[in-house]
């Protein structure tokens, strides 16, 4: 059973494995349907991961129909083999005649990994069983699933904390699956309460004394287990377990893109196909879209803000040799270095920033005095250019003194009312007075809620005078509420982003009142947009 | 200057350092006013750190003021020693003539921490500098500001990078700074491009070579700066730079509550003052509701799911004995272990989360039955009752058969009116008409925007019935918009925290509309009002 997985281009001597699907989901928060299950598994197979564990069948319904409908075809895989993850078998049976063993077979994934219990302490007050029948339980299964032509891998849950307690009980665990066919043995910091000098030092204590194929599997509790998972993999282990940006529960997991981003930019690995660190970026953001988790900004490797400068000092020496200030090329895994226009930062910041965004302003020096009074204001209020650069654009380009004489229409007035009426039917409506192309607009339309209707509204006005409307989509929409600063009321900021499909692009409104910050968003939305055509 | 630095009660053997109020400040999002800064080292002080990095004085105009106002006696430290950073002395001139030297005596911090490159690519390619000329800064500016009767600490920027690169200019800029009078030669990872195996081996390998004093300042650019910091510690460092949560610039900082968690529960250093540790999860929220982010739920020790189980596998497990299955006990770090109600959770969950919030499901399997089918079709719609315990509660309690026959009041009708009228002005206008004690009531009200104009109206409403009512108060709003499944609309769910003044609960709506979301989250938060009086 030791032949490479088919398809995996990188072979069988390390193993990426990702446990998105069954470990990740268990994030608080975190609900997939089987659709979102399916693209995960695309996502992760696209970037180039050796394995997937796709879910528990038999335990879960979402994931029995994740491994049906795999088999069915739906799911194509270049590079990874899928994965079914389930328990041994129950005490007082056999591994045959188990239904939560069966349900293993019937998923038709060639690789299995099975939990089982390491901490004598787990075993005897959790599990209830003895050590020899906790033991028999391991070898019973792997070995049935290893005559049924499966791949098996053990996952020894508690691994680290049961070693500590308890070593020789903890060996015999890790003996009985070896000893019946498991490939690889999965030292698991199940409690994640590891760091990783301690954890290293085990990992090379249990290589020299069982020689086995070891992988490691962290939890994220004490804020070390992509260091602890990236040590185990300097100490011996050749099989690493992470989820995508570390959903899990708890803590979470290791992170997927930041553990491979180490393996690869700091210890040379060559653990993804050529071009794979690339879409490390892309694809970490994909993945918190499917997740509906708003992606960690601060996230290394991949968050928007990895390579985000933002001291004066600092942008200002930038200038000079990007790279004395980045720990890697930024590009390399697929993101970008950005300069942060706050108040913090002076003229040399926003001077790059508008170069960042075609705006030339190092020959006005005039316009970029008065355009950093102006950011620094309206932070101030509670704006924030950060992830506005369609804004911050329209900004820079007025104080350039571009002309801006025609945009595309103007407001004279909007309504909206919102009813909640005696019958329970709730009603959103409203009228916008515009003027547009020479001529007074008036347009009224419902919407699911005030925004969308004011939107809604908006179209219908414009679009008979601005075909271009028509491609233009609202793709995401974020609300934060600002707590007011001393003697002021609370505000709200609202972040747009549209798309036309080929491009997408920020823009922020900021006002007490959330439907006139949408609009104000909307506006500058729309005046990117018949800027670029 | 070794002495003992005056309040700091676990005396000079390690120092617990915190740079919130600067390097912390660098995070893209963060802009600390006076007041704020004035109040995040009041809290650093009461958790018990021993050093408070307040700023750059001279540099930074808000930073001035914070040290001439806690000079002024605004900021009374029992713990805490104040430190003001700043730079060594520009070349060609002297230590006494440089103004941003002079600005750090200005300020009357009893330290004062300086960095200085220690990486000859910065020194010749940014500093434009020779080496012996960037060690003179750095020996002038130390015995200066010895001389005049300061403590110092110097960063050596960019030092593991540039102990790789060129070991000995490393050393000499630590040489200078230790013989020209500093205590401690803190060894910077500024790029954060470190692991914590080989920055382990470089610290053992300078402490040996240097015998200096070593202190330890991490980026998490690779997500290993609470495991490169808590190793450095392990290797010989006595002095650790940590900030709050851990913000910083590109990924940010070494999180200050993941870092004393470890050293306090893993390695057992008494790095705080007793009851210190307990109050790590407070002040961790605390000063992120002062930096206005929302805390990190999945934080390490601190986070709102550091310690919450999900899986129904454990949710059954835990009721055996929750300690096998945290890596330490929650109230340790003032945080608390929660089960979390989600579809993944079964019975078991439910019945466990009813428990913890009053409500004994444990004989009643047709109200527990009934519980999560209702829980799992209400999650499916988008509600989420992970953050919104007061509106779960009232859930299981409708299905235990509470009596709800007389709610404070019931709805009618509501409608809200938004202008933006074309001579500029906005206004928000809100009616309702309800029923209570009785009475059929209509009010109307204005508000800064919708749901402040309906929230308005509805306790002009009912204020003249319902007396306490004038106590209860929003205090915070959050806003998601979750994507539709295919063929439905986007939908709307808010959180609303409420208080008055001696708790605080948070319910949730979900509804198209944000206006009805809103609705329905505020009548949930009076109802749990009402029952608890």
């Amino acid at each position: 059973m030791r032949t490479a997985p088919a398809g995996t281009p990188l072979g069988d001597d390390f193993h990426l494995y990702d446990t998105t699907l069954r470990d990740g989901a268990q994030r608080e928060g975190i609900s997939y349907s089987v659709p979102d299950k399916l693209a995960v598994a695309r996502l992760l197979d696209e970037l180039g991961v050796g394995f997937i564990e796709g879910g528990w069948p038999g335990a879960l319904p979402k994931d029995t129909e994740f491994f049906a409908r795999a088999a069915k075809g739906e799911l194509e895989l270049r590079h990874a083999v899928l994965v079914a993850f389930g328990s041994t078998r129950k005490a007082g049976t056999t591994a045959a005649k188990d239904p939560q063993v069966r349900a293993l077979l019937d998923a038709e994934a060639p690789v299995v990994t099975l939990v089982a219990k390491s901490d004598r302490r787990h075993i005897e007050r959790a599990l209830r069983v003895d050590v020899p029948e906790a033991c028999a339980m391991v070898s019973d299964t792997v070995s049935f699933l290893v005559g049924e032509g499966r791949r098996v891998f053990l996952d020894a849950e508690h691994f680290f904390d049961g070693y500590a307690h308890d070593p020789d009980t903890a060996l015999r665990v890790l003996d009985a699956a070896a000893n019946a066919g498991a490939d690889v043995v999965v030292l698991c910091d199940t409690n994640g309460g590891q760091l990783p000098l301690g954890l290293a030092e085990t990992v090379r204590d249990v290589k020299a004394r069982t020689g086995f194929r070891l992988g490691i599997h962290c939890q994220d509790d004490t804020s070390c287990a992509v260091a602890n998972s990236v040590a185990a993999v300097q100490a011996g282990a050749t099989h690493v377990q992470c989820t995508a940006n570390g959903y899990g529960e708890r803590a979470g997991n290791a992170d997927l893109f930041a553990v491979t981003g180490n393996l690869v930019a700091k210890l040379g690995m060559d653990v993804l196909p050529t071009g794979g660190a690339a879409e490390l970026t892309r694809v970490s953001h994909a993945l918190a879209e499917i997740a509906n988790i708003a992606p960690d900004t601060h996230q290394a490797y991949v968050g928007a803000s990895a390579f985000a400068h933002k001291a004066g000092l600092h942008a200002s020496a930038i200038k000079v040799d990007p790279l004395l200030y980045n720990h890697i090329d930024p590009p390399s895994v697929g993101n970008d270095m950005r300069v942060l226009v706050t108040e913090m930062a002076g003229r040399a910041s926003l001077e790059l920033k508008g170069r960042e965004l075609g705006v030339d302003l190092a020959g006005l020096p005039d316009a970029l005095t008065s355009a950093v009074a102006k950011v620094k204001r309206l932070e101030a209020e509670g704006w924030s250019f950060e992830a506005a650069d369609a804004s911050l654009e329209l900004l820079l380009r007025k104080e350039a003194g571009e002309d801006f004489a025609s945009p595309p229409f103007t407001l004279e007035s909007y309504r909206v009312v919102l009813d909640h009426r005696s019958d329970g039917e709730i009603v959103s409506e409203a009228t916008v007075k515009v003027h547009v192309s020479g001529e007074r607009v008036i347009a009224t339309a419902e919407g699911n809620g005030p925004v969308h209707a004011l939107d809604a509204a908006l179209r219908k006005a414009l679009l008979p005078y601005l075909s271009w409307l028509d491609s233009v989509e609202l793709a995401d929409y974020k609300v934060r509420i600002l707590p007011g600063h001393p003697g002021t009321d609370a505000t709200t900021r609202v972040l747009l982003e549209s798309s036309d499909g080929d491009h997408e692009w920020t823009t922020v409104g900021v006002h007490p009142n959330i439907v006139e910050a949408s609009w104000l968003a909307m506006c500058d939305a729309l005046v990117h947009k018949s800027r670029r055509g």
